[in-house]
């Protein structure tokens, strides 16, 4: 028997511009970039995707990129139509909205050294960028996230993804883009609850990997729920670049079995699914982190006093520490939570738990006993509240 | 504004082995693979799905592999349902084959870290492998190529694609194999055509590479035309050694515009194209050869005691060097041949010509006349043969 083996490795490289009024013809973050991909001999094409129900809180927005990519025209080559899509998870959920994409890709000729833009919140990207990455074996796409989430967590990542049949983010890639361009301003019009949204992600990976972010946000917790904007900015960039670390010193394309960033993730999904998306994704990762904080005081990692602080900074945030579908079912729904995430990631249980605020740890059981328990506990932290 | 710089590798590796006999329970190349995936705490499961125009042809090989995977149950889990594909390039035409091979993984639980195995032509392993590449975001994906063409070229490569609404490979990703298996006594019962059109591509990467593999090709190109199996067993090791070499040392997932392995292609693309794929892949290429050979040699590259040389080896091998479609429409619809493709890889127009026997060199335009009096010249060729 013979045996020819083959290696290499593939190069990824991207930024993350932080700017604020992207499509103001005074801002150049925009046309530096396509400049420095302009190439003699031929002309780039764009084509945008955006969110409908991010748009309808930019009117004049439809005009500003036309006026704005009319500047450009020695660079690249904006195609007339924008493809408008539905803003959230139901965007995700229709299979329409994919072909729409992969046809306007074929219509406009956008090939493999041509741009799809995606704006708008973290469904509509995941969406645009699996389209993206399908066509043609990849286009070059690029993000522009329009809620808190999407600018400090799934905007800037490797990942994109639709649901099939009811299975979130059943079929996707691993596809990162060729820049991510985050607006601060896009954030004035999001209600309260995906301002607040986003904000779980940082307390994630702050709890994880830095106690200093944690305290910061401590701190922060009321300027943050009063929508202060400078604040936000911080954090998400702080988030962010966290984020990107991770990424790059870690697993890009999640080859192995440990995800440290879905700290919290396994009962949120599960939460999720169960509220039908009532819950919305920042919510229901808040929820799972109260929960995966009290079962590491259960198995005696985290100490009473830090999971007091952190339940508290969750709290003045404005989110829910509980919700009565973690108890449904004798906590059976809870615990089935537990396989399909072992599932969905394959390979060996691996759940990230807190040693100690800023450290996480990696464990490969969880007991169902304790969980019920660590449910029990917050339930009661509720009741309290509403008797208190 | 703020800038966050994203830089990582993604790492890549798998061999491909060469055997015969492999579901023989006394062969054990796919037992010690699997073997060195075995990890404590979970069990690995294997989903197999096969061209049913293959299978035709193997009777027994169900059984075969149930018995052999029975042998293996320490290591791996068979699921009990084996997905048989129609074979060929209607495989690719059809997203219900998509659907149910996406429904199969999810159905059986196959998840990051189990098997999808695909056993077939070029165009089965091209379906199975998108499948595999964006359910869960990859799963990991075994090909076992039963074809010339697909275990000298397109079954040891890293590229995957279905066709869409009539566009050939629209949908597609680059995603590495984890495993390929090469069986050289599946290729007995491929006919004539398909055992024959897998060496156009060896032809294609000797002439723009290596001249001694050429030569080689020359010497045992009526050993070839016999179907000799050791013969044709240098080929495939030697033709995949080179393909793999190139993607490694290259641009593994095409980011740039070059594509040297497409030499030969833009012709044959089309001309699959205009006989509705009655012209299979391998003899397009050698006709695309054919013709770039030609016009290699009006623009003054290759010597014309060069060109005669490939040109006997082409049809000593029992390849056309004509197609009457090549001339249709006054040679329009060739020509834009060549503008789908630029269109298709995207970017500057960039085509590989000739320079000598086994070196290849890229150019970025091609004279509509000169394309057009190189048609003229291999229908010379072949109206000589025929009245001859
Ligand atoms: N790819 C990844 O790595 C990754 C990671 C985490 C989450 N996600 C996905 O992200 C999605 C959640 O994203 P999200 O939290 O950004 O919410 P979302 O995309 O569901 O958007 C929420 C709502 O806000 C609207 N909207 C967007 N921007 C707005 C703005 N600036 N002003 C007013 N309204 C606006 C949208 O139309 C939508 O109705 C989920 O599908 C989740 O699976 C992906
Ligand atoms: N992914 C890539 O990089 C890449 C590169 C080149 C070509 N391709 C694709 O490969 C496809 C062509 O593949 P192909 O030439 O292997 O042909 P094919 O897959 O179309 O198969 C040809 C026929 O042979 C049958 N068959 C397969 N194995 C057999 C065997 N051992 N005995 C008898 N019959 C057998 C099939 O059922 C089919 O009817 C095209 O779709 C082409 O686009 C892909
Ligand atoms: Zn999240
Ligand atoms: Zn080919």
């Amino acid at each position: 028997m013979q045996i020819l083996q083959q290696t290499f490795q593939v190069p990824y490289t991207y930024s993350i511009f932080f700017t604020k009024r992207l499509f103001d013809v005074a801002n150049d973050t925009l046309r530096s970039f396509f400049g420095s991909f302009s190439q003699a001999g031929f002309q780039r094409k764009v084509l945008i995707a955006i969110d409908g129900g991010f748009l309808a809180h930019h009117p004049q927005l439809q005009e500003e990129i036309n006026h704005y990519f009319s500047s450009l025209e020695d660079l690249v080559k904006l195609v007339p139509q924008l493809v408008v899509l539905p803003g959230g998870e139901a965007a995700k959920n229709d299979p329409a909205l994919f072909d729409e994409l992969v046809e306007a890709i074929d219509n406009y000729g956008i090939d493999r050294h041509s741009f799809v833009i995606g704006i708008g919140g973290g469904a509509i990207l995941d969406l645009v960028g699996y389209a993206a990455a399908v066509s043609h074996r990849g286009v070059k796409h690029i993000r522009i996230p329009t809620t808190v989430l999407s600018q400090n967590d799934s905007g800037v990542g490797v990942k994109n993804g639709i649901n099939y049949r009811g299975k979130k983010n059943f079929l996707g890639t691993f596809a990162p883009p060729v820049a991510v361009f985050n607006d601060l301003t896009f954030l004035q019009t999001l209600d309260d609850r995906d301002w607040r949204g986003g904000i779980a992600e940082a307390i994630k990976v702050a709890l994880i990997k830095d106690q200093s972010f944690f305290e910061w946000i401590e701190v922060n917790a009321e300027a943050l729920a009063q929508r202060n904007e400078e604040v936000m900015a911080y954090l998400i960039h702080r988030c962010a670049e966290m984020h990107v670390e991770h990424i790059r010193s870690g697993d890009p394309f999640e080859f192995g079995s440990s995800r440290p960033l879905d700290f919290g993730h396994w009962a949120a999904h599960k939460l999720e699914y169960l509220t039908d998306f009532q819950v919305r994704h920042g919510e229901a990762v808040a929820i799972g982190i109260a929960l995966d904080c009290v079962y590491s005081v259960k198995v005696g990692k985290l100490t009473d006093a830090e999971l007091q602080r952190i339940l508290t900074v969750i709290q003045k945030l404005g989110f829910d520490l509980y919700h009565p579908k973690l108890a449904e079912n004798d906590k059976i729904n809870l615990r089935n939570g537990l396989q399909e995430f072992r599932e969905h990631l394959g390979g060996r249980l691996t759940i990230m738990l807190l040693d100690r605020i800023g450290k996480g740890v990696e464990v490969h059981e969880m007991d169902a006993n304790l969980i019920a328990e660590s449910v029990d506990y917050l339930e009661g932290h509720y009741a309290n509240l509403m008797v208190g």
